[in-house]
């Protein structure tokens, strides 16, 4: 019975394994055997039931190769989805309207009792989708929750995706957003956020403009993050058939299609390989379930070795961008706390 | 597909998924199918090499009963365990004496090269093992491996242990001993640290430390303690073929040892179920694989829920404490890295 493991055994171990620095090599698999694995009774009673429900995704009968098949898939009732967002907006009394920014449709969400500390204080949206799903109202939500608890202005960028428009356009939507919202303002006030491809297209907006020497946000939030689109890292296996997202014939589809010939470690789209100097304080959120975990601690691992302030939260029982749910999940209403502190403690009055 | 998750449905799933607060059911189980695990390539070689060796512990033919037998299995050669503690001490130059503090026989740890600014810091270590093993210099590295990178000194506490000493033992020494250090110097400038139940046992005494109005620590570092001893969490299902360590006739023998006859759920054996109101600054440190992830990150929940300052860092492929596997490992150079830069951060000089 080794239970005490390393913990205890430190010193012993450190004369037993002599490490080396070998060649990369086949090294055997672990066998996992046939399990059942139980709901978290740490999860709240309605997430435990989502949980319990939610099963691994199935591979599609065909796959998208435009943005109208992406947008059918993902969106397949517009005019019911409209009638959500409104019912949030209400629900979060926001304002929405419609604008283009330096040529890029946007949603610019308002408070309608924002506190005067937040006067000057906006919030830069990437909403996730795999770089191919989520256009137009379909991934709104993420950003009406945030604004909603933030109680600041928030610009929820509708960018160009893939197949029609891989990288760079995804990444140039961003930055013109970006570019024009930080000429008219110090970045200090100003927060970028996102979740999955968003939370990726955060970091890529951040190293793009550290390189052109662009002002820099005050502070971002990077939920679960797509930062490497190539499987590497753990949980891309250890949640393999945990999450119910799915890499293989799944996301491998979206990557193809926003790299779109470009090497998948290559650091223009997966910036985990990127420069972490000169990021501002930056929020990481995933879950114990979530097949990006490794995506995400990973991040966090890059920052704190350039020295900069990173803090990382793992919610207990969620998969993939589960904490952004809905409205009335207590994991919905944590994460969003927990956003709204960072944003109030990390953006300048 | 539904791979775009919630990240991008936020909205949809809002008014798909009605939040019903249940009462406690049995919910379906996922069934996760026979698969192979494979060694994370983003460890490094050496510490992949351990993971691919390091399959799941046997539960045991025979469990000790006394403090004797459990030292003889996790120290079964002392005069070889000295060997490999003054192969340490010289490693890190730290110079190591025996001392009885406040009744307690302890370890004082001093780096032969303290720089000023660290006069007067003192960091106070409880070790793994779960209440059970480690007495002696079984597990004194941990300590030499932080004294080392922190340059501070250290006091290791070889607290006495179940099941000749059960709860309310270990506490009660880690308190005398913390009693007698703090009445000498300014606490802001004293650390605590442990790992595993040593981490644990951290949290249980400055729970202890606040209710009886004695000093609390500056800084303190629970590396994935045991939390909660009860098997409750996600991780321990999530990780239970992935660590080494086991719980079912592993560490639930220790647990019953230690708590004597209080239920496993009790605060006072399972600190995640007290107060963090008042906790000092916290480092928390996990792994991917680790089987005590939950109990780690819940803690971290329970000290932003109370407003506290937490950082927890969660390494990519390490599982319960690997990350004090050896001085030679890229991933214990990190964490000690990690201990050190919190430490130097959060004490007062």
């Amino acid at each position: 019975m080794k239970f005490v493991s390393s913990a205890m055994l430190g010193a012993s171990l450190a004369t037993l394994l002599t490490p080396m620095v070998c060649a990369a090599q086949s090294l055997p698999t672990r066998s996992i055997p046939a399990h059942d694995l139980p709901v978290p009774t740490t999860a709240s009673p309605a997430m435990q039931k989502v949980i319990s429900l939610s099963g691994p995704s199935k591979a599609p009968a065909s796959v998208p190769t435009t943005n109208e098949g992406w947008n059918k898939r993902s969106n397949p009732n517009p005019a019911k989805k409209h009638q959500t967002v409104e019912m949030l907006l209400a629900r979060y009394k926001l304002a929405m309207r419609e604008e283009t920014i330096a040529g890029v449709h946007c949603y610019v969400l308002t408070p309608t009792d924002a506190p005067k500390t937040n006067h000057g204080r906006v919030l830069v949206h990437f909403h996730g989708g795999g770089y191919t799903s989520g256009a137009g109202e379909a991934a709104v939500g993420e950003a009406i929750f945030v604004a909603g608890a933030t109680r600041m202005k928030t610009i929820a960028v509708d960018y160009r995706m893939a197949p029609d428009f891989p990288y760079p356009v995804p990444v140039d939507d961003a930055i013109a957003v970006w570019k024009a919202v930080s000429a008219k303002m110090p970045a200090n006030k100003l927060g970028m956020f996102g979740t999955s491809a968003g939370g990726s297209l955060v970091l890529s907006a951040v190293q793009r403009a550290i390189t052109e020497r662009l002002p820099v946000p005050g502070a971002i939030m990077a939920g679960t993050p797509w930062s490497d689109l190539s499987e590497t890292g753990d949980s891309y296996f250890l949640n393999r058939y945990v999450d119910p997202m799915v890499y293989q014939d799944g996301l491998s589809i979206s990557a193809a299609q926003y790299a779109h010939g470009i090497d998948l470690k290559d650091p223009r789209v997966s910036p985990i390989y990127g420069s972490f100097t000169g990021f501002p304080p930056t929020l990481l959120l995933t879950g114990t379930r979530d097949l990006f975990l490794s995506n995400t601690i990973r991040v966090d691992r890059k920052l704190r070795d350039a020295g900069r302030h990173s803090e990382l939260i793992v919610y207990e029982g969620l998969s993939h961008g589960r904490y952004i749910a809905g409205p009335d999940f207590e994991e919905t209403k944590t994460a969003l706390k927990d956003i709204a502190t960072f944003f109030n403690s990390n953006l300048a009055k």
